[in-house]
C-alpha cells in the first residue's frame, strides 16, 4: 500500500460502517478501508492509518497512537470532540463536512415554528378530544426570527425562514451581510439581538467561547414570547437555567433536538414540559451518500495536493 | 339618504359585526350601517339595502325581498351559499376578497406538509413516553406537491411550497402558465395530475362541476403515500370515499380544515383516525380590518363607476 491510502472508516452503528465501506470501496476500489465500530477494532489498526473518515463518537485519546495521521475528514459538522484531542493533532487536518446539513435543518426549523404558529399541539389535543374550538393562527410574517451562528448551516436556515416571510435577523462574531437578513449583530451585540427576536435558532458550532451562552441572564433579554430552537449541540444552552426561565415565564418554550446528555435520560424534567418539544438528535441527518461524496471529493483534493473544503481551525474550534 | 348609500353588514358573531361597523363608521361616516347577526334584524330592513357586505352564512332566501340590492362584497372566498340564490340575484354584482387568505392558507399547507415530513405526531407521541428513539426525517426536497384550484389562493400556496424546494404541479381548467411550476395539468388530465402527486392540495371552489370532485375512483388513481389536504370546502371530498381510501390502505392520510357538515359532528369517525389531522375551519383566518379595507376600496370604485375587484360570475359560480 501506498502512503496516504490507509483509511480507518468509523461509526457506532455497524449497518452504517458497511455501508460507507461499500459506498467507498464501489468508486475507490485501490484504498485499503479499514472499518471499526469499536474501541477494539480502531486499536488494531490504528497505528498504520494514514485518514480517519468518522462519526462524532470517535474515541479521540486513541488518535495519540495514530502515528502516521494526516487527515480527519469528520462525519459531522460538530467537531468537539475532536477538539478533545487538539494537542496531539495539531499537525492533522480536520475537516468537516459543509453545505449538506442546512437545507434539510432548515426544514426542521421551519416546520417547528409553523407547527407553533399554527398550533399543533392544540390541534392535536383538540382531535383527540373530537372538540371542534376554532382559534386564531398567527402568521411567521408577524415574526422575527433570529439565526445565531451564521456560518454553512445558519444561512441556510435564515434564507428559508426569510422566503416564509418572516423577518430574518442574525448574530454572528463575523457577521456575514447576507442579502436577505433584515439585520445582522456582531461582537458585543448579543443581548440587542436577543431583545427582538420571537424564535431564537441556535445554529453556533460549541466552543470554549460557545458553551453555556444562553445562561439565566440572557434568557431576562428575551422577549416573554420567545422560544428558542436548538439544531447545533446541547452545550450552547444551561439547561438548568431554560428550565427555570420556561418556570417563570420569562420565555414562553423550547424545540430542542440537541442536549447536554444524549440520550436525554427518561426521567429529565424537560420530557414532560408542555411548553418544550423534543427530537431525538434528528433534524440533521446525514446520508451515507451524502457524506461519502464530501469525502472522496475531499481525497481527490488530499492526492492532488490541493486545499480541502472544510477545513476546521484547530485554535478556533470550528 | 342616497341610493347606493344604505349597507347591510351581516355577520354571526356579535362582537365582529360591531367591530366591521366601527371599521367603515371610521372611514366613511356619511354611509348609513346596518349590522346584523341573524334572520329577524335582517328581516326588518332588507327592503330598503343598496349593498350586502356579508359572511358566508347569510340566509340568502330573504334576498328575494331586497328590491334595492345591487351588490353583494362576500367576506369569503367560497361563494356557493350566495350561489344558491342565483336566480333572483344575476342582476346583482356579487364580489369575494382576493389576495387576503392566500399567504396565510400557504403557511398551513406549508406546515402541515413539513409536520408530516418530520414525523411530528411521533415526536409527540414519543415525548409523552419520555422515549428517546430516533428516526429519519424525510426532505419535501423529495416530494411532489400538487394544488388543485391555481386562483388567487391556490397560486400563492404554490408558490411557497416551491419556495420550500417541493416540485409542484397544479391542476386547473384554465392553467395560468405560473413560472415556478414544475407542470400545470390542464382539462381532461385530473387524473395525470394525482397520479404524481404526494400530497393533494384542494383550493378549488365548491360549485356543481367540482362538488364531490374527489371520490372513490380518483383515490384509486393517487399514490399509496399520497396525503390530501382540504383547505376550500368540505364539499369538494365525498367523505365516506375518503374514509374508504384510507382505511384500505388507498392513500396515506389527509389534513382537513372544513368538512361537508361544520362543525363536525363530535361522533363523526374522522375525529378517531391517526392518519388525519383535523383542524375546526381556521386555515384562513378573516380578519375584519383586511376584509373591510377589501370592502372600502370595491366601494370608492362602485362609487366612480370603475370596475369591482374581484367579480364573481353567476354561470361559473366562482
Amino acid at each position: 500500500m501506498n502512503p496516504g491510502r490507509s483509511i480507518l472508516v468509523y461509526y457506532h452503528i455497524p449497518e452504517y460502517v458497511d455501508r460507507y465501506r461499500r459506498l467507498i470501496v464501489e468508486e475507490r476500489p485501490d484504498l485499503e478501508i479499514l472499518p471499526c465500530m469499536n474501541r477494539e477494532e480502531i486499536e488494531k489498526v490504528i497505528d498504520r492509518i494514514d485518514i480517519l473518515f468518522s462519526g462524532s463518537s470517535f474515541p479521540v485519546e486513541i488518535l495519540a497512537k495514530a502515528r502516521r495521521l494526516r487527515w480527519i475528514q469528520s462525519m459531522s459538522a460538530g467537531v468537539e470532540n475532536f477538539m478533545r484531542g487538539r494537542d496531539a493533532l495539531k499537525d492533522v487536518v480536520l475537516t468537516k463536512p459543509q453545505g449538506i446539513f442546512g437545507p434539510i435543518m432548515a426544514e426542521y426549523v421551519s416546520g417547528y415554528i409553523l407547527s407553533l404558529t399554527q398550533k399543533m399541539r392544540r390541534v392535536h389535543a383538540q382531535q383527540k378530544e373530537h372538540a371542534w374550538r376554532p382559534f386564531v393562527v398567527e402568521s411567521v410574517r408577524d415574526k422575527t426570527v433570529g439565526v445565531m451562528g451564521l456560518g454553512s448551516v445558519g444561512s441556510v436556515i435564515a434564507d428559508l425562514i426569510s422566503r416564509l416571510g418572516a423577518a430574518v435577523v442574525g448574530f454572528d462574531e463575523q457577521p456575514p451581510h447576507l442579502p436577505f437578513m433584515k439585520r445582522e449583530y456582531g461582537p458585543g451585540e448579543l443581548d440587542d439581538f436577543l431583545k427582538v427576536c420571537d424564535f431564537v435558532v441556535l445554529t453556533l458550532p460549541l466552543t470554549e467561547k460557545t458553551a453555556g451562552l444562553l445562561s439565566a441572564r440572557r434568557f431576562t433579554v428575551m422577549k416573554k414570547n420567545a422560544v428558542v430552537i436548538n439544531v447545533s449541540r446541547g452545550g450552547l444552552i444551561r439547561t438548568r437555567d431554560l428550565i427555570d426561565a420556561l418556570e417563570t415565564g420569562r420565555i414562553a418554550g423550547a424545540v430542542l433536538d440537541v442536549f447536554e446528555e444524549e440520550p436525554l435520560p427518561s426521567d429529565h424534567a424537560l420530557w414532560a414540559r408542555e411548553d418544550v418539544v423534543l427530537t431525538p438528535h434528528v433534524s440533521g441527518p446525514s446520508l451515507p451518500e451524502d457524506l461519502t461524496a464530501v469525502f472522496l471529493d475531499n481525497l481527490t483534493r488530499w492526492e492532488s495536493g490541493s486545499r480541502l473544503q472544510g477545513i476546521v481551525d484547530w485554535d478556533k474550534g470550528y
